[in-house]
């Protein structure tokens, strides 16, 4: 082990998430995080909300690793045992904390006093931290040598008090790529060797939802994110947590842009993700889901004998729609798509086949789409695809 | 500890899930699926892929379980070390299973079958599983005198392999209730008694995304559905994989009535949560994304006086677009969305305020709703609001 890299264990503490009631995603936050920070995670372990095993299992893991941090457990009810295993483990008493006890009294607005006044509890020796958006603080506590970090277990409390706290050595530099359009093996193989395992800055791809994220940590991080930006294009949508919609909506803005949706298979997905976005207002116009042959002759004035001729998938049906849209909003900007989402085919065509189109004051561009895929996966894709096409002009 | 309860453990391997790269599903879902077979998850880890380290925690969890599974590190690279570390945890070789091998060299179409030859290496003393949906068979091997099996660490695999095993005991009986309505706090001071600890059958309550999934595991299971129905009303809108929009397709399709939907803050998502079921087509119309006032004039036929004087936040505007929707659309139902999501109030009117309108030839009904969240919460909250009408009926 090289002498820059300090071992961390993670412990989540929580019956629910033995039984499988509840997925432990703080342990892989921590984990990613704790990389940024210069860690290596040697274990992660996951025990139920007793006192002893809490109080052993810290020790344990003190013994084997450079810093422990803890989630869960921290909050009022009898079943939270994380402070007395803490305090436990160190072989120390719990104080109470006067400053805290006033401090949780008056965010519980003074209900249930007796029951919260559980969280003003600190081990002796030990430190609390503030929790900006909850009640039960975070605690530290030496054990064994060990610095030991006591965590909220609700993720957004727990990403609120992690963020106060200063673990020692300078945060590896770190960028954060946002990618859409190649799989992930597509992406390994454009990547190629920037990939490669054990190097510095080191690379992770991970995959949710069709949106790929490339991180990038440690010494050369910014040249590096331009190598794989020259590799990847306009693949590359964004940074950090920037989404698609918010991206279109930005973008939209920036270019004094309005946009309107007539949406078939995606049947409302496009105008939900963009309306998702704080703002949305200022670019988006409205949508038809014309889910029907009749609405979309009825609201987009598809014409009734290309219906009739084509079906609702096809080319100039999807044009018909943009076009629709954007006359019926009075919109800059008209985006349809029209396509099989399955189970089945149909109008003669295979799951997956559809079209999406854009129009504009420039004309009108429609871009094919095939490839058989469960329902919600063609779905996705379309409406990521619209999304895609919007975040680079029309 | 009861006699009947056995101890479980659970051991996942993998450096891609400390570094928070994976987020650890197979845990959640492993530590249900053994409670559903009568085992308590004692305790649930993840390790490198180092094969020391799965060696030595394999024994220690032995020790401290009568049953230990093991997840990931069965491929075929140099990474992959479960194999190589279970066999040392019993002090045993590793010798090649000649059937495995020829059944591996066809399902790779005999491709680098040096490399593949790994995966057909059995811990002497120990049995092979198939693996139906992939290539590396499970194992099974006693360490201590516990069983210890390891699985294959893709999702899919897993659940496959697993689904071959007998773990000895008759799965325990189980019902799953879906619940949309109360927050997870009023439910359990509704369910009370019913829900608490140590007793038959186990109670669970999880929630996501606002939908609460209460599961009643081991004998009287019935008896208990029976209860918190009871308790619960209409509140509970379905069993098992029952989702909501799923629900609202059956019901309409199952009442001959057609849908369509007129949406302000939301935007969108009720026709796409409809739309996601397949078979959509048979009872939804289409909708109406009406994002700005114009739009719900030009569109929806809201009357211009109307929103000049009381803006777009108001029962009469719910009303109007309700019955606009159901017009336009020639639908036996109507359903609108009018408020505000936030971040911002507007109209005059607070962020989580607004109405959901439902329209049929029976009228029109008016929902109030109030309530400040985050703008995904409170857009969510409207949404599943509207689909869970739909469930009871216009």
């Amino acid at each position: 082990m090289s002498v820059t890299v300090r071992r961390a264990a993670i412990l989540t503490v929580g019956d629910e998430l033995l039984a499988g009631r509840t997925i432990n995603t703080n342990a892989a936050w921590l984990g990613d995080e704790l990389g940024r920070h210069g860690y290596n995670v040697v274990r992660a372990e996951t025990i139920p909300d007793d006192e002893e095993e809490i109080a052993r299992t810290i020790c344990r893991l003190a013994d084997a690793a450079d810093l422990v941090v803890v989630t869960g457990g921290l909050g009022p009810t009898q079943d939270d045992l994380t402070r007395e295993g803490l305090a436990r483990a160190a072989g120390v008493a719990l104080r109470e904390d006067r400053g805290l006890l006033t401090q949780i009294a008056e965010r519980t607005q003074h209900r249930a006093q007796e029951r919260n006044a559980r969280m003003a509890l600190v081990p002796v020796g030990g430190a609390a931290f503030e929790n900006p958006v909850g009640t039960a603080p975070g605690l530290r506590l030496t054990v064994a040598g060990t610095p030991v970090y006591a965590l909220p277990g609700p993720p957004a409390e727990l990403r609120a008090v992690f963020a106060g706290l200063d673990l020692g050595g300078a945060p590896r530099s770190r960028r954060i790529l946002r990618v859409y359009g190649p799989h992930e093996a597509e992406l390994a193989e454009t990547l190629g060797e920037l990939l490669a395992r054990g190097g510095e800055p080191e690379m992770g791809v991970t995959a949710r939802g069709s949106i790929l994220t490339v991180s990038i940590t440690g010494a050369g991080a910014d040249e590096r994110a331009a190598a794989v930006r020259a590799r990847l294009g306009d693949h590359v949508f964004g940074e950090d947590e920037d989404t698609l919609p918010g991206v279109v909506v930005a973008t939209l803005r920036e270019r004094g842009q309005s946009v309107a949706v007539a949406e078939s298979l995606t049947g409302g997905a496009i105008a939900d993700a963009i309306v998702s976005v704080p703002g949305a207002s200022d670019v988006f116009c409205g949508g038809v889901v014309a889910y029907t042959a009749k609405a979309k002759y009825d609201l987009l004035g598809v014409p009734q004998e290309l219906l009739d001729e084509a079906g609702t998938v096809d080319p100039r049906v999807a044009q018909a729609m943009a076009n629709g849209a954007r006359a019926r909003f009075d919109a800059d900007i008209g985006v349809a798509t029209t396509g099989v989402a399955g189970p089945d085919p149909h109008s003669g065509r295979k799951v997956g086949d559809g079209y999406i189109a854009i129009a504009s004051a420039a004309g009108t561009r429609v871009i094919e789409r095939t490839g058989a895929a469960p329902r919600p996966i063609v779905r996705r894709r379309f409406t990521l695809d619209a999304l895609w096409v919007l975040c680079r002009g029309a």
